[in-house]
């Protein structure tokens, strides 16, 4: 039985086709109850999958879907409502939206990405604007649920508190979290501290039955204090790109202080597994990809310089993502809290 | 002769009044042409100073003024208005207000700070919004000043090209940079890309004669593309609360990856100096505080938790601020923009 029909979009991403096909088999070869629609120009996918390691076991849990076109990086979003239909990612949608597959997977196109997953494949009901989640490393043993971080800018009050709410409800499932702490991104801790859009934002949170804790800080994405952090999308890319230039320039800082003598030369090679085992943590290739919380499926989109690692792991995060039934529980979420 | 005639709040910060002296004394001591205004209760400023470390040549440097009170970190900013126009925050803001002194030095309660900043000392004709500007460490051999990042929230278009005029006069006369590169940060490089008010700011920058690049994202903040990021002061606050924190955590974790085994242990020893270097570049503690740039005056604002170097370092960050007579700059510069 195959309990997780997802659905890959073969071309995206910088590394595509090899990067995603190359995924997408140690994804197969890892997780026996997967089965992968893999999306893309037929004679590639037939080619590719011509190769001794896709051996029948595999190939009788991969379905090969034609989409002969490509979206390609300079290409507007909405591309793939008219002009490019055909185009692999749009394909993909389709097939979760028609309940062929139950999870999409792609990587590259933000944009067409999200279009594809909010207008192909659906809002739930009651949402008005999808959130794209980033968990964040934290000395806890859960991580942070970052939400929102580039879907949705100029966020009204309104959407960062359902932000909140589908912030909770995928902590609760994935991180295991009991009634997780849920907190606004604001400029201090202090109750009257805050913009317009997030005193607003947390005066209807803290009218709602999630356990809101208050107004968050910078720093707090990093040190465990709250299960989720909600933002508008503009402020949580912003945080979430920075975040990734600090990582950059710390790890490049450390190996040139590691290497400016013979001695630190020779501690380097000493303590390169457990720096490695650190840096892994703060990787988003071990993440895979972001889950698009508020539609009527599941929807994973990684980034555009995503290696085999990073598209098995997207994979595992829909597995993951499909597993707890997000989009139920979210559906079910919404009706609770009277927006639906 | 003193050139530089500087106000100290000695009563601010966590660790006050002893590292805000004990920075005073190093400061006299590392620069002659400085003159310091320690602003405290009369009893406490008397009895510090009679150590034997406080030499006649720098207490011929000192001048001492009394200010009873003192404001709280529980006090709301506005209470240096009525209730506490004795504070020492205060007090010493009028100093610079009546030209006694050319420059404030406060500690801590950034919200007090900046009211004694903007509504004693006073804004620069034309300027609505003063802006706090950050230094960012860079692998350049200048940093990239992120500006705004606390003084100002919902700020209008406007108010971002002004801190756009502002930073650019900072970065050229401070960094020694001629034309600097201003972007707004945004949540994409594409034109197209960005919040209501970051599309608008960004068409107001690129009218003027500064040399505006675009948008910015994140991860600008830390590869020196460009020399100045304009964003609204809840954006900024939150990016540099949140760096503070992703250092912080991997200090935490390389450290932990130091030690865990003997020869890691013996190879953190080898290395301590290289990356303590390398920290340093990231410790805020080095720049002492941050400008509030837009007053009639030069006001830093530095740290709660600012210690002696901190503190010494503020100071140098006030005379440097003095030195490249930034008020007369930025007023001038507004007026050949017409916005005075």
């Amino acid at each position: 039985m195959s309990a997780y029909r997802i659905a890959l979009d073969v071309m995206g991403g910088d590394f595509a086709p090899e990067a995603t096909l190359a995924g997408a088999l140690e994804a197969l070869q890892a997780w026996p109850d997967l089965h992968l629609t893999l999306v893309g120009p037929e004679d590639l996918l037939r080619k590719k999958c011509e190769s001794k390691e896709w051996t029948s076991e595999l190939l009788a849990r991969t379905t090969r879907v034609h989409a002969p076109s490509v979206v390609e990086f300079q290409d507007p979003p909405t591309i793939i409502l008219k002009e490019k239909k055909d185009s692999s990612i749009r394909v993909a949608a389709q097939l979760v939206r028609e309940g062929v597959c139950d999870g999409l997977v792609s990587l590259g196109h933000t944009g067409a990405a999200m279009v594809a997953s909010t207008l192909v494949i659906g809002k739930l009901d009651g949402i008005d604007r999808p959130g794209l989640a980033s968990p964040m490393p934290s000395p806890k043993a859960t991580p942070t649920l970052l939400i929102e971080v580039g879907a949705s800018i100029d966020s009204r009050p309104e959407h960062l508190a359902c932000f909140g709410l589908m912030g909770s409800i995928y902590a609760e499932q994935v991180f295991g979290i009991s009634q997780p702490s849920v907190a606004v991104m604001s400029i201090g801790e202090e109750e009257n501290k805050g913009t317009e859009v997030t005193l607003k934002a947390a005066e209807l949170l803290r009218q709602s039955s999630l356990n809101f804790r208050g107004n968050a800080e910078g720093r707090d994405l990093w040190n465990g204090k709250f299960d989720v952090i909600v933002c508008d999308g503009y402020v949580g890319n912003a945080l979430l790109k920075s975040a990734e230039g600090t990582a950059k320039l710390l790890k490049k800082g450390i190996k040139e202080a590691l290497t400016i003598h013979w001695l630190a030369r020779l501690a380097a090679l000493m303590i390169r597994k457990p720096l490695q085992t650190f840096f892994k943590k703060l990787d988003y290739k071990e993440f895979g990809g972001l889950p698009l919380l508020g539609i009527k499926g599941v929807s994973i989109i990684g980034h555009g310089s995503s290696d085999a690692r990073a598209v098995k792991n997207a994979i595992r995060a829909a597995m993951t993502n499909l597993k707890h039934e997000l989009p139920r529980r979210i559906a079910e979420g919404l009706t609770k809290m009277g927006s639906a």
